[in-house]
Order: structure tokens, then C-alpha cells, then sequence
């Protein structure tokens, strides 16, 4: 029997989750897993309120010390999020002999590099299975399942909030600001949905499976990123009548040019595994070059799929698993030999545009130039005109043939120009 | 770094994927792994014969004891499949001193308790990942990520051959025989189909997956089980009809009375994940209390998809991460408090009922009477009345709602005993 005593800091949702699991599930894991886990503090600042969650009074604490400098605890859950205080936190929790375990992605992507190094001289590991695709194990997967293979290529669905919004979308034909807010009554976005929406959180998700995945420090800041928040029911619509889905996927693929990396909103065909994927869910589908195409859904985010990861990392930790994997992984240890990172202007990808243009003739000889001179092949053009007040205003969408972005910036740019344009364009990403 | 010497027993099609992989992505494992794995004998009655994968002449042997009996090698991997000698070879293996890893079902099917008892009293590991499911990670995501969390249940697509034959029968409205030989033509059948198609293999899988699962012993022959051939095409149609797909589906489900097992073609909705799995994919759905739905979709056979499995069990083992994990989960002890398994004959299912019957007065009612009296209710009938020869035959579908299968299975051979009988009855499963 492995028997250690864990700390948790930070009792918000996903820790309620966590101290549900290890309070009331620890016989049934002890039986099934031989590891005996003992959550012996709480720590948080507020120690009263109720979380749903009975626990006993005396291991709740508002005093980090009660974890820190215990010696008997050897693992530290930092559930607190955000990058300060939790960082010092984690950096604490490691030099006091602690194995960490954390749901914080903002704080790997980040501080990555920071942390696992000084994990390494400590002799320590760092679980981190929550910080993407919550419930879903697939951290775990492209850690030791997988690795007898050479990736190939990640698209995945990282954000609950965004999938939410883009399936309500296109399921009531709502506005994207009423999807948000339905979003929000829901509980599947916060007061302050930016973070999710403007694509953030999956950039930094995305910067954690480019490590684990193609050994790649990239910093998440330089991805290629577009949020949902560009999107507007007519393109919801459009996709649709051209058989496809607009799913925010996160991108790495291996490329002859390079890793390419991007968080877009994509248009799907309709009867792929990732248009299916409906409501607050994740999914992520990997190619290895021997096993092919591996696909993976389950709840994202939310107190008990996140606190199934956790404690799954925890039981990891104490069974040992987690110190072999950290120790054979080297993770941004710039060990492992990755692949260049392609800059975000030369990324390849087929394009959605669309313009909203004055109702004339020429225009679309303009912007058939615009896009021909740059050798941006046009694959197909759809036009719908609609009366606007007095004047007649059409949406023209063009698919495009894979295109540089940076050719596609610019030819956006100068189409932006002229005379005729009569509203913000939009520029998404198609892949098959 | 750890160094680890492996032995291949058995150089077929999956060995020489295995081969392919240690032999030519060794110093890319090396790297992303830490783990140094060198194949050193591969063991074959055909050592001359050329498998596509250029193999060092030295390191084949037809002799076993170049691996049993040499001391350097602690992965001994047997993929040759079928109970014996692979059983015994398993046991020398062990007995030397090696851990084991087998892509081998039938072999842990059927002796699972006897070889992890062996492997147990000596200190050894058996891995088996590409046992269930080729390439997918799911017996990985069982034995660890998933143990924060009690299993509801499991519904898998376990038997590509099956699957490819329904989505060929389900897309060219083809007849069983017909998408069996497309089947053979394409490598995704053998000559002999007879342990796909009749449900054997898919019930091995099951087996293993209810002992990892809900820590459950149980013999495959006394598991429920129905192949996919006693469909025909015109189920495939009905089925569509009714908005539904058939699927080859293992199912394990915790219930009130037990855990209900069964390997049955199954009407699944249309718009439902597993409906939407074609060709010869795999795919697993599990259900756990705290994660909720997670749903896995791959290759689950074939050369390359399976040597990934079976080389991310070696690493495994190199790691000392197969050791931790066997000994965490003692398998097959009896150790573990598993759920009472219901018999087959208590479960209780919604059912499928196609009866092929003389077109004329009365027969709906003699039928809705010998499924009243035993308590099964319908939920819905469809008629399609055909001429055959001189005679009205009608096909009569019945959905019932859920009723145990001694009930159903005594009401259709009361209905089948009738005189308007015309042909074979068949009983599928459906599920929501």
C-alpha cells in the first residue's frame, strides 16, 4: 500500500470537487488502486463558506504554512489559478519536498520552462492532466500511450465556453451575443468571458500540448489566434449551407516548413468527428504515424470531470507513476530535439472570407484581383444581398485554397480599402 | 536512461510492425523517452520469409531459447497469438525472469487469472494494452486515469471486421454475405470470419474490459452474446428508418441488480457517437461517476495502430511504470470487492424483434398478446408487407420497451412455435 498524505490549496470549484473525491471515494481508490490518500489540509482563505462538500472542520486552514511546512504532506494540489500567487505557491510546494499537482494551464504555459527545471533539481514532479481538456486523459495519453509514436498532428476543442457558443449558435440560430449570455446563464462562461472567447485559454492549451507533443517551447503569446468572438450567425449560417460546422480548433501540425500552430475558428465538414462534438464538450483527435488517427471527447471543464483529473494525477503521484513519466519526459527541459516553430505569417491554411459590400458591379472583380495577384486560388464564392435601409448590401464569402497568411493579411487589407466595403470582414480557417 | 533488451516472439503481421518500430525509431523513443529498447532476438518458426521490414539477419532465431534463456532480455512481447502454446511460452517468459507484454485476448481471456497470478508470485508484468482496442489508449486510461472514479458503464465497438461489415451493409445497402467477402477483399476479415462475426472476440474484449473496469472475473462463454451474423440487410434499412444505426456493441453496465453484460448488434441513435463510428474503427465509450461521458475512437487492429500499443507497453516496462501499475491494480487476484455479474438471462434490454410472417388478419394480435402477457411492452411496430413468389410475407417490427431477455427470449419462441411464420426471427438490442 502507497500511502500519502496530500494538501490542497485553493477551495473554489474544482476544489470542492477534488476534496469530494479524496474525503468520500478514499476507500473505493484504495481498493481499486492500492494507493492510500489522505487529504489532511484545505487551504484557502476563506474557510467557512459552504461548498456543498462536508468537510471536517479541522483540516480547513487559511494558513499556507500548515501545508508548506508540514513534512508528512508529500503532495501539494494548487488549485488557486492564475499565475501569482500560484506560481510562488508551486515553487514553495517543490522546496519544501512536495510533489505538485495543479489544473492551472495558465500557469504551465507560462511558467512552464520555470517550474519543471526546478522540479528537476528538486527531484520532484508536476502533475498537470486538469490544465487541458479536463476529464479527458489525454495528457496522459501523449505522455506514455502514445509515445512510441511520432505525432503527426493535434486539432482539438479545448474550450467548453466556445463550443457551448458556437453549438447554440448554429442549433437556434442565435446572435453571438445571445449565445454568450445563454453561455452565462448556464454557467458555461464567466461574467468576463474574454479570456475564453477571444481564444486565450486555448492558445495557452495549445502551447501545453506543443511541448508534450513535438517537445516545443513555444510562447503562447506568438500563436497565430482568432476567437470565436469574430464569428456572426451569418457565418454560422453560411457554414452551413456549404455542409460544414464552425468549431474553434486548436491546431499543431507538423509541416515540411515547420510546426504550425493556430487557434481559429474552423470551418469543419459537417460529418467529421469534431463537428459533432456539441455543447460545453472538448474533443481532441491525434494523428501518430503508426497508430493514426486517435480521437478522444469528454467534459472539458466543470468540478467533477476537472477533479477526476486531478485525482487521477494524485493517485499517479502516489503510486510513483508520475515521478517516472516527469523523469522520462524531460518537458521544457530543451532536451528533446523539437521542430522549428513556423511564424505565424507563413502558416498555410485555407481560408473563409467574408466582406460586406455595396451591392455593384466589380466588386467581386476587385477582390478576385486582389486575391488572384497574391496567388490565393479561389476555390468557391457564394453572395447574399440583403436590403439594408435604403441601400442593398451583399455578404460574399470566398473558400480559398490553402494560402500563406501573410498573403491573406494583406489581400484582406487591401480588399478593406475600397470604396464598396460596407462593414467588417471576417476571416476564418477551413480544414477537412 | 534505461536500457531494457526485448525479445519478440512471434513475427507476423503485428510483429513486424513491432519490429518496424523498435528497430528503426529507436533513437526518437531514446529521445522523447528516455527509454533505450533494444530488440536483440526475434523468434519465428519462418525466419527467411521478408515481412517488409529489413531485420538485422543475427537476430533471427527459430529457436525460444534464445530468448527464454537469455538473461539480458526483461521484455519478452508474444504476439502469436491464440491460447497455445502462446500460454506457455507467456509462462516460461515470466518464469525466466522476463515482464511480458501480448497484443494476445483470447490468451488473457481465457487465462488471465492463471498468468497474473504467475506474474504476481514473481515479481513480473504483463502488459496488454493492444489487447482491446488496436491503437487506442483505453486500457492505459482504465488502469490509471480513470481510477478517481467509479465506472457507471462501457459501450464499445470492439471488432473493426464487424463494424466495416455494418457500415457496408448500412452505406451500399449491401447483404451480409456480400460486405463479408468486401470485408476478406480488403484485409479487414479472414477467410474464416467465423470469431468476429459471431461475437467471440468482441466477448474476450468485453471480459478483460469488466475485469479492469469493475474488478469483475468472468468467463466470455457465459456472457450474452449475439453476432453481427444474424443481421440482414433489410434490419440495416429498418433501422435507418427509425433513425437509428446497428452496432456490434459490448456493453457493460453497473445496474441495481448487477453488472449486465452483453455483446449484441445494437440500434443506437443515428446522431449518437457510436452511430457515427464507420468503416473498420473502434471505439469505446466509459462513463464514470466524476468525469462523466469520455468517448475514444480508433484503429483497433492492423499492423501499425496495434505495434503503437504493444511498443507503449515495452516503454512501459523499460520505465518501470508496467511494474507500478500491475502491482497497483492486482488483477485477477480476486482481491478487489467486484459487483455481482447478472445473469444473461436477467438482464434487461430494450429489444429489436423482426418477425417474418403470412400477411393476414390476427398475427399483430397473437404477437402483441405473447409480449403482453410476459409484461414487455411496445414502444413501436412497423409493417413491410413483399411479395414472395404467390404468398404476402411481411416483415414486422417490434421495439420494445426494456424487458428481461428470459422474457423476450419465451416470448419470440412462442411467437416463432405460431403458423403465420414464415422465416427466421431476429433479436437485436437497442439502446439510447
Amino acid at each position: 500500500m502507497n500511502s500519502v498524505k496530500v494538501g490542497l490549496i485553493g477551495f473554489g470549484t474544482i476544489g470542492a470537487g477534488v476534496a469530494n473525491i479524496l474525503l468520500n471515494k478514499r476507500e473505493q481508490i484504495r481498493q481499486t488502486t492500492n494507493a492510500d490518500i489522505e487529504l489532511v489540509k484545505i487551504c484557502d482563505r476563506d474557510i467557512t463558506s459552504d461548498r456543498g462538500v462536508a468537510v471536517p472542520r479541522e483540516i480547513m486552514t487559511s494558513d499556507l504554512a500548515d501545508i508548506m511546512d508540514n513534512p508528512e504532506i508529500s503532495v501539494a494540489i494548487e488549485l488557486i489559478g492564475g499565475i501569482e500567487p500560484a506560481r510562488s505557491f508551486v515553487l514553495r510546494a517543490l522546496e519544501s519536498g512536495k510533489n505538485v499537482v495543479t489544473a492551472n494551464k495558465a500557469l504551465i504555459a507560462n511558467c512552464g520552462k520555470e517550474l519543471f527545471d526546478r522540479a528537476r533539481e528538486l527531484g520532484r514532479s508536476i502533475g498537470f492532466e486538469a490544465s487541458v481538456c479536463g476529464g479527458i486523459p489525454v495528457l496522459a495519453s501523449i505522455q506514455s500511450s502514445l509515445q512510441a509514436n511520432r505525432i503527426e498532428s493535434i486539432e482539438a476543442i479545448v474550450n467548453g465556453t466556445c463550443n457551448f457558443i458556437l453549438s447554440e449558435m448554429e442549433s437556434k440560430q442565435s446572435a453571438y451575443s445571445d449565445a454568450v449570455k445563454e453561455a452565462q446563464r448556464l454557467g458555461f462562461a464567466e461574467a468576463n468571458p474574454t479570456l475564453d472567447v477571444d481564444g486565450s485559454d486555448s492558445t495557452q492549451k495549445l502551447a501545453i500540448l506543443a511541448q508534450l507533443a513535438f517537445g516545443v517551447a513555444v510562447d503562447w503569446k506568438t500563436v497565430s489566434r482568432v476567437g470565436v468572438d469574430v464569428v456572426d450567425a451569418i457565418d454560422v449560417r453560411f457554414a452551413k449551407e456549404l455542409g460544414r460546422r464552425i468549431r474553434l480548433l486548436a491546431v499543431a501540425e507538423r509541416t515540411d516548413a515547420g510546426l504550425a500552430l493556430s487557434v481559429t475558428p474552423t470551418l469543419v465538414a459537417e460529418d467529421s468527428a469534431l463537428a459533432k462534438v456539441s455543447n460545453a464538450f472538448n474533443a481532441i483527435q491525434i494523428v501518430g504515424d503508426f497508430l493514426g488517427p486517435v480521437f478522444y471527447q469528454g467534459w472539458g471543464a466543470g468540478r467533477n470531470p476537472t477533479a477526476s483529473a486531478v485525482c487521477s494525477d494524485v493517485i499517479d503521484a502516489a503510486l510513483g507513476r508520475a515521478k517516472i513519466t516527469f523523469d522520462a519526459l524531460h518537458l521544457w527541459s530543451g532536451q528533446r530535439k523539437g521542430i522549428p516553430v513556423q511564424s505565424a505569417t507563413d502558416i498555410q491554411s485555407r481560408a473563409y472570407l467574408r466582406f460586406v459590400v455595396e451591392d455593384r458591379p466589380g466588386v467581386v472583380a476587385m477582390i478576385a484581383d486582389a486575391l488572384g495577384k497574391r496567388n490565393i486560388s479561389i476555390e468557391s464564392m457564394l453572395q447574399h444581398v440583403e436590403e439594408n435601409g435604403d441601400q442593398r448590401v451583399a455578404s460574399l464569402i470566398i473558400l480559398t485554397y490553402a494560402a500563406p497568411a501573410a498573403a491573406l493579411d494583406s489581400a484582406v487589407q487591401e480588399i478593406e480599402k475600397a470604396s464598396f466595403i460596407r462593414g467588417k470582414s471576417v476571416r476564418l480557417a477551413v480544414r477537412d
